[in-house]
Formats: structure tokens, sequence, C-alpha cells
């Protein structure tokens, strides 16, 4: 068993073509033969690759929404059944919550018409949805963005290239890359509308942090700003949270019932009759960013 | 008394040169014919000019050091005492909470050999310190860094430049802009290890946050990274902290004591034998990071 490999490996970058997957798996930069992402739960997705057998990816300029793995008939590559919570779409999830840099790979046409593997570079999971896909059965969606290196930051490495190297003892080293993940704070108008509202309490915890030049809270937009979400930045889709229970919201632990209980978590949301919130953005959350375990997430097309 | 204005400022772009203190006051770029820092303490600040008039000042390629206001002799301009964490300062230091952009204006020289005020374009304070400065004195250091403006995220801009357009009623509108502020999360083998180490417990609070991909904490660096701290990343530098605590850390709301006790929130750091915490690292978080009140700033130079 080999150590996972995050950032880029050997020499190659972005740009570079590899003729087929046993190459790639070959050159260690996407291991398995035939599954399209490579992850663990405790570490996360180090690589995935994008074909075409996904009907609900979507390549973008800036950003990639790559569908997440399982629920498709082996046979006829359709999807047939709703995907779950488990295993590479559990790893996907947990990039997005450790920030690591995730190499991605896509099929393409080259101009003899074949098809080769483009390495296209190191991209960070931003945000995750489950949504119905276009066969009608639900389906992970995982928001990738570029990696973009700062001239003062150290470029994100892995190891070398074993085939690079045939003495090298990188099998057994530990995963050596430097990585800066950024949170996305908002401030908007509608954000500091909020936090004053709330006088910077926490609409969870009630926690009121007091920083040295002031109080400290951070807005956190329900349904989430940007696609493939595009909640929008109005007062009844954002709360007011500390940092904590900000994180958990966004990765999908908890989310808010109609009731304003809290689902996932003990409590109730902290409240005022001036916030008037938007109940269908709270459902959005519930249905779409909120993530249960396994065998709830098949359950979830229900919710409402 | 008007509105603060974040962001540009009319159709004033990195570049633009304006011929003097006056224009800069006139167009809004800069309000005050005089001082460097245009900051309330409840807002930040919203813009800075870099004089000479600073000996500390720091401008290299991807930030600046920016020094904080007063201590000086208005006869001689010289740094004569302690700079306390009042007004100006205190508005910058509300900026690096806020993530809020500030405009910077740089005094250069014209092939002309006269003078004029360059606009830098939009900065955000990243970090803080006390320190002392070439005179024997402390100062507050202010590291501030280029807003990069990503393809996908909107312009943050200000309002209309009042001498463009006479009609314009924005002295009474709203600050408009909207910023994305980014919390840097660093990932490396020693932040991993160290999370490893209090199995994602905070040291501060023992809380152990619970996503559904696993668990999450923050890496902490006591001596920060990067220029002016240069703190390194072994793990005698590092702490695992919950995102609340860790916000706070990085803004100088409380430090740790020699006996571990925390200095400026009740309680004491949690703390395993084989976590070898560097001595060295504390003092420095307590001396140059922390912020006291200000009658505090003053005497914190006697510590240790």
């Amino acid at each position: 068993m080999s150590v996972p490999i995050f950032g880029h490996v050997g020499t190659a970058r972005p740009g570079d073509l590899f003729e087929s997957r046993l190459e790639l798996s070959l050159h260690r930069q996407h291991r398995p033969r035939q599954a399209g992402i490579c992850a663990t739960q405790k570490e996360g997705a180090e690589s995935i690759v994008l074909s075409d057998k996904y009907e609900d990816d979507e390549v973008h300029e800036d950003y990639i929404l790559y569908t997440g793995h399982g629920g498709r008939d082996p046979e006829s590559g359709k999807q047939v059944t709703d995907q779950t919570l488990t295993d590479a779409n559990l790893g996907l999830a947990r990039s997005e919550a450790t920030g690591r840099p995730v190499r991605v790979y896509r099929k393409v046409r080259t101009s003899s018409n074949g098809a080769a593997f483009r390495y296209e570079g190191l991209f960070r999971v931003t945000s995750h949805q489950f949504t119905t896909g276009k066969s009608g059965f639900g389906v992970f969606r995982f928001r990738l963005e570029p990696v973009v290196v700062m001239p003062s930051e150290p470029l994100p490495y892995g190891l070398p290239d074993l085939l690079d190297d045939a003495s090298s003892t990188a099998q057994e080293a530990a995963p050596r890359y430097e990585a800066t993940t950024s949170r996305l704070i908002r401030d908007t108008a509608v954000t500091r509308q909020v936090k004053t509202m709330y006088k910077y309490r926490c609409q969870m915890c009630d926690t009121q942090l007091q920083s040295p030049s002031g109080l400290y809270a951070e807005a956190a937009h329900i349904k989430p700003l940007g696609a493939p979400h595009h909640g929008p930045d109005v007062l009844a889709n954002v709360l007011c949270l500390c940092p904590n229970h900000h994180v958990l919201f966004d990765l999908g632990s908890f989310a808010i019932g109609q009731d304003l209980a809290l689902i996932g978590l003990p409590g109730r949301l902290h409240y005022k009759p001036l916030h008037q919130l938007g109940a269908e953005f709270l459902a959005y959350q519930r249905q779409h960013i909120h993530l249960r375990t396994a065998s709830k997430a098949v359950a979830s097309s229900n919710d409402e």
C-alpha cells in the first residue's frame, strides 16, 4: 500500500499529455486504472479523471463541477440509483474539509482523432451539492477551483515521479507538500447588516468573540453564492455565525429545520423577528448541502 | 460627516498619479489632508498614504510593512515615545479583523523632480506586529498585501468620484462594495502532525469539531510564518486550535504565559508532554502579536 501523494507528481505540469490511463497510473499521476477518483476517506482525494462518462460533469473556465462516484449500471453506464456519501464521495468531501490540492486529469481528443489525458493542474474542492442529476437520480457534485499560487507562496509539490528516478524510495516516504487553503469570508453590505443585527453573536451558540479592535463574527450564506448554487446576497439568505459554526455549516455538518430546530446538532437557531429568513434557502441547504450518513443520504431526496 | 468608502473611488485605478495631498483629498481618494491613515475604530481604515516620514516603513514587491501612527515629535518628526493601540492604529487592527480593502497611495518622485502620489491599489491588512523601531521606541507595523481579484470574483468597488459627477448624492449613500476576505489555513506535514497529536481537539477549549467527512481543526503558527515575523514551520511553533480560537489568537486577543496560563482569556493551554513547545515562540507572540489595551501596550516593551 503506497502513501497518497498530494500536489504535482514529478515534473508533470498543467498542459502535459499522457497517452492512456495505464500511462497515468505508471507515472503515479492517477494510480487507479479504472476508477475516476483516487481517494481515501481519511486523507481525501489525491487525483481525479474527468472522462465523458458522467453526464452531470461541467467544465467551465474557472471551475469544474465534478460528479461523485457510484449509482451507475456497469453495463450501460447509466445512472440507475442515487449516489451515497461513501468511499470516494466521502473522500472528496474530506478534501473540502482539509483544503488539500487535488490533481485533475481530463480526457481530450488529440489531432490524430485519438484520445489522451491532459493534466489540468491542482484544484481544491470548494463546495458540494447533493442534487438530482439528468437521470433523475441523486448525485453528488463537487465544485473544484484551480489553486492560485501566489508569488510569495511556495509551490505545492508532491513526490518525484518514480519512473524518472528508479532509485527513489518515494514509495516509503511521508507525503511531502505544502499548501495554503483559504476560507472565503465575504464582506458585503448584507453581511455587515446581519452581524450588526445580532451584535456579532453566533445564531447557533450565542458566542460573541471579542478581538482587541472590536467584535468578530462571520456571515454565512445559507444557499451558497456562486455556481452551482447561485444563492442571493440578501438578508433572508445569511446567518451571523462564529467561525466554528460557519465551518461546520458549510461542510454540511448540520442543517436548520422548518421549526428552526437544528438537525445534526442539539439546539435551535437564535433568531430575531426582524430577520426575515427565507424558508426556501433553509430547505435548499437541508436538501443539497447538509451531508447525512450514507443511509440517510439515500433518503434525502424524499426530504420535503 | 461623510460615510467611509471602501474599495476604488471613481475611475481611479492602480498606477494613477495625483499631484498633491490636496488633490487626493478633493477626489475623496484619501480624505485627510495631513494624516497618513484615514480610519475609524468602528469601520477600520479606508486609505493610507506612504510618505517618507516613517523610517520603519518597508515596501516590497508583494507586501508592504506600514508603520502605525503616533509617538513622533511634531517638530523634528522623530520617534520619541512608544506608539499606542489607539485611534488610527486601532483602525488598522480593525481592518485586519474585517478584511476590508484599504486604498494605498505612495509618494513618488516625478521625472521633473517634483513629488506626486501614486495610487497603488487595494490592499488587505494580513498581520500586525508591535516591535522596537529604528528609534528604539515601540511601533506598530502592519503587513499589507495586494488584493488579488479572481476571475470569478466581482471587482471590489467604492463610490463614484464626487468631482466626476457633481450631481451625485454619494455623500449620503451607504458604502457599497463587495469584497472577499480569505483566511489562510496552512496545510503542511507539521500542521497535520499537531492535529493528529491532539485528535483535532482545540488546545484552548477542548472543542472537537465533527464534520461529515471527519474531524476538523486548524493549526496555528505561534510566531507567524512570513515577513516580518519569519516563524518556522516546526512542531514547537504550532498549536491545534478550533477556528474560533485561531481567529482570536491571530488577531492578538490573547497570549500564553510561560506557565501556560492564558493571558487575556480565562483558562490554560491544553498540552501534551510530547509536544515540545518553543518558549521563544510563545514569548514572541506575547510581545509582538498580543494586542493589549492602550495603557498596557505602552508597558509591553517591558514584558520579559
